[in-house]
């Protein structure tokens, strides 16, 4: 079989490669997925074509490596400029986006982990703390339908994880994050993003997803595995 | 005093702020500067323009604020695209740069200030990982003047803080993180780094620096202040 110029390693699981997906998919640009059997079992190939994080997604395009997934999306819009816009074209509109994407990383995201992986008291505080991340995230998406406008894009896609994976996690940890009554904007969206044909196609089945998270949960919290 | 289109609020001893200020002087751009009283003093205007992280660099470009230093530069030369290029040209070498950012915020910051604010056991472990995360870094300079190629670029300015702090912060721990034993190259690019014109004259008084990483220490084991 002749190799394709694309290649993606990733897990089947794994919202950060599932991020990259959803990019080349919106492109149409055909590649190799290499499913990883993480977290305990990398190939050798993974490990040498990303020696510095030593995790997935890697994309590999031409033979040249690149890691971290947002760092990919970027790199996907700018080298197949045609057809599907991925990151916003104005440079201000642009800056906001990246912005948010990191507030996602360094607030929403670790916070969620953080209420998965903890209990009791410590597990409280960090439920306010993730409720509040997800509150002030929605000032990016007021009277829009999509973070990134009329059609999804970017921050969507940054962002996205978020829509299929929080009400696995609140049904296993018995908690509610993002609600009605906390953030009904977020709340509205996931139910939109998750209804884009792209998206919906894409997600694995959610009581598999169910029985991994279940199995992570006690991995992190046994310190077999980190962040 | 008519005011100018861009206006940048900073602190003087910030080297996030400091970040954006080298991007605006490579891009020749005139700016008004705010120093604001930080931690504990942050301007109302501060607040209202970035009412999310509340933290600084802000720059604001024709009444419309942006915040985050990496997303700032980015914004600075998509915008005033004449002059001297800060990110790399290739979509390959800027998707790299923006990993090797990513990876200096999550490791070598992260670790660097564990060092500076952790004291006997705890501290030695953070040392070593600062040391590993220096190290791997080293990869992204190889074979090159500067992180950008012959001259300063993205890369450099993202990183460039720890060419002035480093060496303030090993005085003040007593220990030696970027040596010529574990980081040679690091090292050398320290100098090289620091005795760029631009740079050389935008730091601040190394006495008053020390002073103040003291004084902040203190405030971070004391939990006054947090990262």
């Amino acid at each position: 079989m002749e190799e394709k110029e694309v290649k993606l390693f990733g897990m089947w699981a794994s919202d950060f490669a599932l991020r990259v997906e959803w990019a080349l998919e919106l492109k149409g640009i055909e590649y190799e997925y290499v499913n990883e059997d993480l977290p305990f079992n990398q190939s050798e190939e993974l490990l040498r074509l990303n020696s510095v994080t030593k995790k997935i997604p890697v994309l590999v395009h031409n033979g040249k490596p690149l890691a971290e997934s947002l760092v990919i999306i970027e790199y996907i819009d700018d080298t197949w400029k045609e057809g599907y816009s991925i990151m916003p074209k104005d440079p201000y509109d642009r800056a906001q986006a990246r912005f948010w994407a990191k507030f996602a990383e360094d607030k929403c995201i670790t916070t969620t982990l953080g209420v998965f992986t903890s209990e009791g008291e410590a597990q409280k505080k960090v439920v306010q703390e993730a409720r509040e991340a997800f509150k002030t995230l929605k000032q990016a998406i007021t009277g829009k339908e999509h973070f990134g406008g009329d059609s999804i894009g970017y921050l969507d896609l940054a962002i996205g994880l978020f829509a299929f994976l929080m009400p696995v996690f609140e049904e296993i940890v018995g908690v509610s994050i993002v609600d009605d009554a906390n953030a009904p904007l977020l709340k509205a969206w996931f139910a939109r993003f998750l209804d884009v044909d792209l998206i919906k196609t894409s997600l694995p089945p959610r009581d598999k997803m169910y029985e991994l998270c279940k199995e992570r949960q006690q991995q992190f919290i046994s310190g077999q595995i980190k962040f």
